[in-house]
């Protein structure tokens, strides 16, 4: 495939509204998804995703350039929106891990545990008893991981 | 089975913090019920609702009674953080006419447009491409009808 | 919210036929979704539902007041159909722990293992080979347990 | 591939219980599987499977041959309690279509629409409540159409 | 019920075409099923297959002369093919234990590890980030598994 | 946020074999999923995303950018391997739409129809047999509307 010039692309990217975005190199998306893993982890790397980095490299850059520096760094929703958003759709999918993940991403951001419980109850009209009760089961493993930290947001 | 009292649920209700959830009648809950939606709608019953109500009562009255009466009614989250959490959760679940019904009750509370769109964006990262267009296709197809229905919340 | 009276459940209250149902109070509610778990698994609670009380209060009420209290109480179908439904539905969801309980609740109200397995075979058909041979691994489990628990129905 | 007997499968269907179900052939299958859709369809093919036939002849033979020849005709379950808990997991898959074909079976089979709507209330327990509410409105259509048809079971 | 010959199979089977498929039995079938699933796994039985058999005889029957003797034997799509796209539907699905199976089924039919990443990376686009990211976790724990049997195809 | 060069990427972005990709900018990687559109759908630009432009100008810009002009024109995969596999992920998750826009670019790169039909068989193992027989609708639907455009690709 020749990489040429689309005429498309080529008039969007004249536009004035798209230039920085156009202009932004994957070094730049890469930094700032890395910025925001760290804002959101309490200063820290995220242990799952740098456990894919040596073996499913293209992974973890689509994670750290993309859903980081991409998606997760938008304006427009606060951070707790985001997160409490993030929870509630992963408990109704049933993604445990990601939903601890974020629901712990959320306790940094300054959620209270009260408004995730919220998150469990509206998950028994969103997706039914099941999902709801692993959803709870998965906070109540986040709450109590971090009860035993020290120095954890709560 | 005979309802007997179980040692379990009097015991229960004998706290004072139980005391008033306990006395609460069904006719209270669907009461509380009903302002929820109206209160949601502009006012309004719910169409989809209203028509189970003749052939499926038990599911209308769960409805009322439990979804809205005692989940969608409850404290701590406000209107526009539950509406957005509901419409991230039937987004990346692909419940696309309860999305569509839950985004115009988050418009109806205050929500932007703009930030409709940005649990789109989330719904990438949560469930994935085709998830994500096809709420953003039922997302246009609100955003039309109400832009024809003069006095409509925008 | 002011919960005043909404002219539309004021109507349906007044009705014969919704009396006794809007005058319920949900502590006879709590009772009864009580007295059907105890009904479903051989007298004693349910330890999944028992570990939710004390940190998610509102979902171990919704799971014993509605789910329980209001969905599990209904009559037209008896135990043994309702509870073969529902594994049939666990199982075609993947929802393993659910589908292990309410199978064990059926083996209690008189469904024979053969039964069970039959569900396990229509999975095949219903939501692929990978659910079905989860469910038939879930059964297996739940077939050993029981076989190691003298007095438990078989 | 040379299909060479294998050790296992002889050994197999030399035991006097495997004997008849090695011995039978793929015509006696898919006959059966045509007996069986025609006993739940009150005489009559089913037209989305036929309408499969001639550009998809695999899939319509390994429904005729498997789903219905091998699995539908199964004994053990009875013909109400196989169509209603199909229904409740086509039900909590979202299956609109299969799920209606399904309980139109069910009432040739003499199970009563409050049966099947019961299965909509489980629904909201397995799945959530726009499971169940898209299963009370594929029931609902399902009723119109048999209403409208004399001589259907009703 | 009197499984009676039906006009309609009959007639399909007294097609040229259709002769050979009509004609075959259900031994022939698990032959076929036992001599695949030899071939996808190195020449030894599939232990969870194995695992099934004396619970769920109709279930292991039905992988063997179903899944693997009917679908897994056809022409037409080559083995690498074949195993790529169902690593990719199951990642997709989330069904992590078959994913695995298959992706070491695709290994042994000469698919390279630089490949089964790929229907990692494509996991993000069709059903998101916590599904691809699962993937990869059961795509490592393969690799290293058979990374520590000498003799494994790599 | 201040968007700081942090130590992780900066030391990334140093390897030699991250250079190229770490210097591309967004403008590169959006006219090359420009490309690659255009090079699955016969030189035209696809209808459902540039619907999309308009009113979610970050959702348009992330499919081209990101599942177009990265993850798609990935190396390793060919053309044909990468849309089988596509298809069989749609098919089995329920995604008509993009199954069917999907297996139109499958046609285009020279998969034949009964390729992609033997998607179809493996779904029924998959994900069952409803997901099987949608699917098979769903290309029975696409293969008519190719039939009545003289020049697409058959």
């Amino acid at each position: 495939m020749s990489y040429r010039t689309t005429a498309f692309v080529a008039a969007f990217c004249m536009l004035a509204s798209a230039a920085s975005l156009c202009a932004e190199t994957t070094e730049e998306r890469l930094r700032r998804g890395d910025e925001v893993v760290r804002s959101l982890n309490a200063g820290s790397s995220q242990p799952t995703l740098e456990g894919l980095r040596a073996e499913f490299p293209f992974l973890a850059d689509a994670i750290t350039g993309y859903a980081l520096g991409d998606v997760w760094a938008r304006p427009v929703l606060d951070a707790r929106t985001r997160q409490l958003a993030a929870v509630a759709a992963f408990a109704a999918l049933g993604h445990r891990p990601f939903m601890k993940i974020h629901a712990g991403y959320a306790l940094n951001a300054g959620v209270k545990e009260e408004e995730l419980k919220e998150i469990v109850y509206l998950t028994t009209v969103h997706a039914g008893f099941p999902r709801a009760i692993e959803a709870a089961q998965t906070l109540s493993e986040l709450f109590k991981e971090r009860a035993q930290k020290p120095g954890a947001a709560k």
